[in-house]
């Protein structure tokens, strides 16, 4: 129930928006390592709060991440050659450095060349966990490298995937911190089935309708979902939101490995988000392949398409909503966990209209998100440092329990803190 | 050639509108019975006047057909879950009745739920003739059912299809009532042809331009299209006009039994309207399967995906025109008869431009229709009720006869008055 | 690095539009010949200028351009039928002949009729070297046919084709009138590749980037790029271009006959423009069907879908880039050199924007150009006659040549003067 302004201000990020000023303070996600993996590789396209950029890796093996549009005619870089150490427009042969000088001029003589006039718009990236990170803030305020502990594991250990939804991040993001529509819009309706999904024997789903906590922190939040299990148990889960796209939650892979994982809710522009999906195995098991298809969860190359990164399930094929399966088998009747919750979200329209919803105490969380993201950015206004971007969440560990329903379990939880000893100092 | 105003007063349906709350005062139909013909089927979609709702059949059999986002959080209730008397969201489990009860909040314990204070859009219904009406009007003037003889029919000697016209209600309807372009826009060129048309030997087609008569009554208008056959005789086939949307006409069947028929324009928004095709055998024969086919007519399942009800032959395939039939065997080159007027009457843009038409005498019965559609709007500013509203039409009937040329024609005409005793009382 | 509002003023086309006015000027070619070829074929579709037209071939062979849609009720004429010295609407048949006046309305009665008062836009065409060219401007200014030489050549030694691009049309032609990017964007990597392109042993490549030289003419201007090859000789190759959106260039066919050979870029809408590509033999040989299938150059069957006129490689596809044929074969990895052309043309946006853009000397064809466009458009705002509207351009010849660098390449290339005596008089 956000006024008008307050849902224009919260959700929109393209250039010159509060919000995307905000999201600049920030590093933030631009490419997987894996789509410039080679040195001298074809550029990318990536899209970034209503910027258009490409990514490549020089020669050298430095990330270059610049402006799409060659400064001389604005033809597309995308289309660029990759050549030793700079990306060359293809149109007159202009070439550019990763950090945006021009470096030719392929089609003036040498007197007449004005390169040393010429530069494009290039940001600083960092390399970390599988993922080319970005930052497009003002230069002095470029915060520490987000070295997240999932960043910080054996490449053996954790899996990074990455798929577009076709909607304003924040409703995705959303999704991602409403721990209580896990159970119902992803509950399978027998144990029977091997779709991907949560079975009614999981305490998760036979637990009743949750009690929300959110605890705030410096880095953004803590919350819990606190389920009663007949009249002793509870089952717990907590999660944290860190400032300002992430989630850290309790998971296991496909093959049932013990992981923490999470969700990035990258803004492309005010109509679309990059959404990246990772995990780890928070023991000394690495992931099987298996692990890495992400079938259940519904991510991966079966359901996304590996090249556009677009789902293959989508707003124009009804998500392939199977009523038969709905009717017998998983609540939704769609496949894939991540499908279930692009369905939904990408339902609401491309910026869904706050002014129309009706909240309640279970959706504490969401309410507690927006809040702080409108005050980081009067934070940012005012000159301030917005909470997350001092790395204080660096050994954040998620946990999951059955525990008496008289257990303080902050202190539970706390005891489970996360092997240290798991992470690769960098 | 409309003043640009009218042309927007006319034509614009969406909320708010005049046009729109006039539209409001009738009974308007939403589906097919057949699309939501189980019990706790899915729902299916339904666009009305520019608002998005959903259309169900619950447990008990009650239509329920309400708004198509959750007032939760704004998610399609089209993925929802059709069950013991509700349509459940599938995000966090809020269900909604027939009549717009939230009467369940699966997300939030119960000390929790406010489930008494939701209620969303929900519309009364009336499953008369194969077709779920809506009346999406206010709640006192609601009018009585609207019992058409062809709805009063037994089911075998009934059919009903629909589908969707790429273009605003209006210049589809005004094609429904002009008599003048049938036996041209329909022509076939030759006898032989087994294609839908009309033959060249038909006293329709053999007759010369037609004088169009247009008697106003209470529902709207009766209109005749008179056409000398020679000297002595002439061809006559009236129509009615039924506001705000309906058309009666003399038929036939694809087999050739003897029908009423007529169309419904229905407006989804403004930009696109969903046409009702309806036939009844006027004797005891029942209708076949070839002729619920539709195949010369242009609709049914040949013509028409029966999911989307998107016409196959459609804008962006020219309507799959053969330039070669168009010389040797049909005026257009396109098959089917509506296929035809769906070509024509979307060629002229999702709103076609009234300022620069230049209309004859031919077009006498459009002019008419738009003098009491716009006089109908006025009415209901004025808190009166528009004409059709109250069922004067019950039993209208249409007719076509070859007569000597000084034959008092209305006389004829009434002479040849419906049987009443092959209607069902309802 | 325009100002905004010139890049507005010398862009836009459509009706009421300052450029739209001065191209009016102009003979614009319409359609191919091919495109209408026998009498009462049938009306194709047309746009020039923003405005929607149909073309056809009456009974006796005369030409009509007219409006797109009827006056009386709207509907598209391309669904109409082509007889009998007229095109005639479907729906209600009204009929037009190639001069815009009605001449039937077969849906009313002899007396009721009123076709003299009835005209449709209709304008004159005139027919020349395999092109429909239309004039769209004030009647009693307009010029005499437009009798470029390869309009004038026997049809054996003359081949003519189109294809969309997908952007203003003025981005297009700044394209080909920039011999600076030709020896770089078309560039084969290697003399072994067979694929469309200029081999690294042509001077053309060899030479270093060009001395650019612009000498402006009564028609528009001539212009040659220079490029020194060693310290001796330099390789020289010299273009006309003609007002408003022709160019002339030196060419060899497929095969490798000696041609001249340009490309008209005809501005369809804002959006859009419809590029002619003409060559003929300037030998006695003609041109062989290799010649005319285009495969090097991009265009022709296997680039173009013949029926709409698209390319075949375009954005959607990414123009079907191949980036192991750019490493190792091709600068770009696209096949077709005007394939080439368009993908970076219309990588740039639907328009441009100059207001971002940095020119340097090379650009200097691209900088007159434009000032010879933004000029045009005050002549004919103040009622006088733009540049190239009298058809001085008859004879124009391009040449390309290796010559010491001491030359004077303006005597040289004169002497290289067409041979008039393949030309078939008018």
């Amino acid at each position: 129930m956000l006024p008008p302004k307050e849902n224009e201000l919260i959700t929109r990020v393209e250039p010159g928006t509060p919000m995307g000023n905000t999201m600049r303070r920030y590093w933030i996600p631009a490419c997987l390592s894996s789509e410039i993996a080679e040195r001298d590789c074809p550029p990318v396209r990536v899209k970034l709060l209503g910027e258009d950029l490409v990514a490549f890796r020089d020669s050298e093996g430095r990330i270059g991440l610049i402006d799409e549009f060659c400064p001389h005619r604005r033809v597309s870089l995308y289309f660029g050659r990759n050549e030793e150490c700079g990306l060359r427009c293809v149109y007159h042969g202009w070439k550019y450095d990763v950090e945006g000088n021009c470096v030719d001029q392929l089609n003036e003589p040498p007197e007449h060349q004005f390169k040393h006039h010429i530069h494009i718009t290039a940001y600083p990236t960092s390399e970390m966990g599988g993922i080319v990170w970005a930052y497009m803030g003002p230069p002095e305020k470029m915060p520490a490298p987000p070295k997240f502990a999932w960043t910080q594991v054996p490449q053996a250990r954790r899996h990074v995937s990455k798929v577009i939804e076709e909607c304003n991040w924040l409703q995705a993001l959303e999704g991602g911190i409403d721990t209580s529509h896990a159970p119902i819009l992803h509950r399978l309706l027998t144990d029977n089935s091997t779709r991907g999904g949560i079975k009614p024997s999981n305490p998760f789903v036979r637990g009743k309708a949750p009690n929300l906590v959110v605890d705030v922190t410096d880095y953004g939040y803590l919350y819990a979902g606190i389920r009663p299990l007949g009249d002793s148990d509870v089952h717990i889960r907590t999660y944290h939101f860190v400032m300002p796209f992430h989630q850290i939650r309790p998971s296991r892979s496909e093959s049932g490995i013990p992981c923490d994982a999470g969700h990035i809710w990258v803004p492309m522009d005010d109509y679309n988000c990059m959404v990246y999906n990772w995990m780890y195995s928070t023991t000394d098991a690495p992931l099987t392949d298996e692990d890495r298809r992400e079938r259940g969860i519904g991510n991966g190359p079966d359901f996304v398409d590996q090249t556009t990164f677009r789902s293959k399930r989508n707003r124009e094929n009804n998500y392939l909503l199977d009523r038969r399966v709905q009717k017998t088998e998983t609540f939704t009747g769609i496949d894939g966990v991540n499908a279930q919750d692009r369905a939904v979200q990408e339902s609401m329209g491309r910026v869904v209209d706050r002014t129309r919803e009706h909240l309640g105490p279970a959706d504490r969380a969401v309410i507690q998100a927006r809040r702080l993201l409108l005050q980081a950015t009067r934070t940012v206004e005012a000159g301030g440092t917005p909470p997350g971007v001092e790395a204080t969440y660096y050994l954040l560990h998620p946990a999951e329990a059955v525990a008496p329903t008289n257990t303080d379990w902050r202190t539970l939880l706390a005891s489970r803190a996360p092997r240290t000893d798991v992470l690769q100092r960098a």
